[in-house]
């Protein structure tokens, strides 16, 4: 198959800086488009991408799952998109197309495993396929997003991924006017969490271990904030919540939350993955009907679902642009949680390098 | 408030025997029924309570939550009960009626907490309830069920508790025609759980530690037998099922039955009370968006629907019928699992004891 070179920015192994290199796009099959990338959001994954905390990266390694847009070209099946639309990949690029989830559009849960939009297995031109840290991306049309044109388009980014994380469990589990949601951390994938139940109705609580973050949390959109290291302001909601989204990445004690849902309430984890330690205690599970589970981003349709839902509700992210050259102090500040809230580069800080 | 005195079988003290002593049971109020209890099964609640391995246990306690018989008074303003009919007491004889769990007809998440058959708190004559380990028993007609005639009368005791709390679960959770539905453990509840699920026209699986219980999981109706400490056949079932019943009652590694889960499915712990040792890992449920999840017994319009159901058909435990004198004996061999599948006592025994 013929590619094109183009230039990106990624790293060739865990312990070095990302810089700028070149990789191959393929050339356009018939169901292909061709985005060239104006914005790319700065995703935990990323990082964790490039320095392999995960196990399993493949070097030089290109993140960025959080792209938007412009269509250059389109091969000669393309009907849904033309060329000079806005347009969006998010963390997939391809599934099987054929399995149980993805004929449920869940290709998110593809039962051989969906193609990641980076570190996954290219399956045109062999290898492993490269992010959104690029001028460029070729996508095939079922895995690309309508971009709503009244939003700021580099705000729009990060709800490819933290948008859709978020969204997800919030339809999965029916949120709905008047349903009582609180979120569990307050960074890129909490503070899209408040936008998106605020949105949708419900009444939002932010749980938050300190109360500076009170102010920005309402501002957001929080109904309240509660302070989780206060116990008294535990038990004021004690039996309280229908949905629990949480979204702290790292190893924490589950159990003060679930006592917090309300009977048949779930609590669904979307940012830690590993063993619940402390150990997660079954009684209140049983003696409320309540459930502890786990939610990864979204399906596509049920992304463009969310993206025509934001542009309907002028929904954004709320970001900080930086140039490709900065990634490497972005991905510091990130460590220190020194972002609000998400990291979006402007990608014409690549094209025009030089 | 007026009482009578009647004979029961009971326990003075966590370390003593069951045997015969005397409770009173209040004089109907309008809304009450008096039921002369034919039969009444042994759960492993009653052993809990009666020897104080959860703690506060009342004494004398008098167990017994999985009751039949006839009604023998009823109140002035009943009219959906007649003196002679059949009827049933499971686990609740009152509950709040007001709050949003009670008024969704979820008596058992009642949020004031629901008056137990036993050991529960006695609005009428102070004190606690003493459960159907004897000769009668007075409730408000609101807790208590009618009892299909076709069914052998001491087989439908257990479905007061191990049908409903196996049967609250495969309804919630939506099982039905073609549902994939796995069972862990083949006890009281077990056994319950393969019936209802197949009744209800799932494809029923047990999981099992050894191979001896399968003959008797396929004549209880499981079309298949997974030996839990076989890695080759808990592989061939991953990915499988919609929801998994887990009885077990003791704490026990769930890990490798959510593996086993289908995407979105979900995992209902109805035996075990304590901390999920080993610790659960969120990977599985997150990529899966998989649940972990608890259920408690059942409403009692839902527990009216399971007899209704077993009714129809012809569903009902398998039991060992003993005498109340028996009890002790039944407690002993019930810790060693020595029972096909439940102890019904004949209350008989103790209508007419010297």
């Amino acid at each position: 198959m013929n590619s094109n070179k183009i230039k990106a920015f990624g790293t060739a192994a865990a312990d070095a800086d990302l810089k700028e290199l070149n990789i191959e796009r393929r050339e356009l099959t018939a169901t292909d488009i061709e985005i060239e990338i104006l914005y790319c959001g700065v995703c935990h994954s990323d990082l964790h991408t490039a320095r392999n905390d995960w196990g399993g990266t493949k070097y030089p390694a290109v993140p960025g799952h959080e792209i938007v847009g412009r269509i250059t070209h389109i091969g000669s099946a393309i009907t849904k998109f033309k060329v000079g639309d806005l347009a969006g990949v998010g963390c997939l690029v391809d599934s099987c197309r054929t399995c149980e989830s993805c004929k449920k559009d869940l290709e998110q849960y593809c039962l051989t495993g969906f193609t990641g939009t980076y570190n996954g297995k290219d399956k045109h031109l062999g290898g492993h396929t490269f992010g959104g840290y690029s001028e460029k991306v070729v996508v095939d049309e079922h895995f690309v997003l309508k971009i709503p044109t009244t939003l700021d388009l580099a705000a729009v980014a990060p709800l490819l991924c933290a948008g859709i994380t978020t969204w997800s469990p919030l339809k999965h589990w029916n949120v709905k006017e008047g349903s009582k949601v609180a979120v569990v951390g307050l960074g890129g994938l909490g503070h899209m969490a408040i936008k998106l139940a605020k949105g949708l109705g419900a009444e939002v609580t932010l749980f938050s271990r300190t109360a500076e973050k009170t102010a920005d949390a309402k501002a957001l959109g929080a109904d309240e904030v509660i302070i989780s290291t206060d116990a008294k302001q535990m038990k004021s909601v004690n039996g309280k919540f229908d949905l629990i989204i949480d979204t702290v990445p790292y190893v924490h004690d589950v159990n003060p939350y679930v006592s917090t849902l309300n009977n048949s309430g779930t609590l669904v984890l979307v940012g830690y993955l590993g063993e619940l330690d402390p150990m997660l205690n079954s009684v209140p599970l049983i003696l409320g009907r309540k459930s502890v589970a786990g939610s990864l981003i979204g399906g596509i349709a049920e992304t463009q679902e969310m993206l025509d839902f934001c542009g309907k509700h002028n929904i954004v992210s709320e970001i900080e642009i930086i140039n490709m050259q900065s990634i490497n102090e972005a991905y510091a500040r990130m460590l220190k949680s020194d972002v609000k809230y998400r990291f979006v580069i402007d990608m014409a800080s690549l094209r025009n390098s030089e």
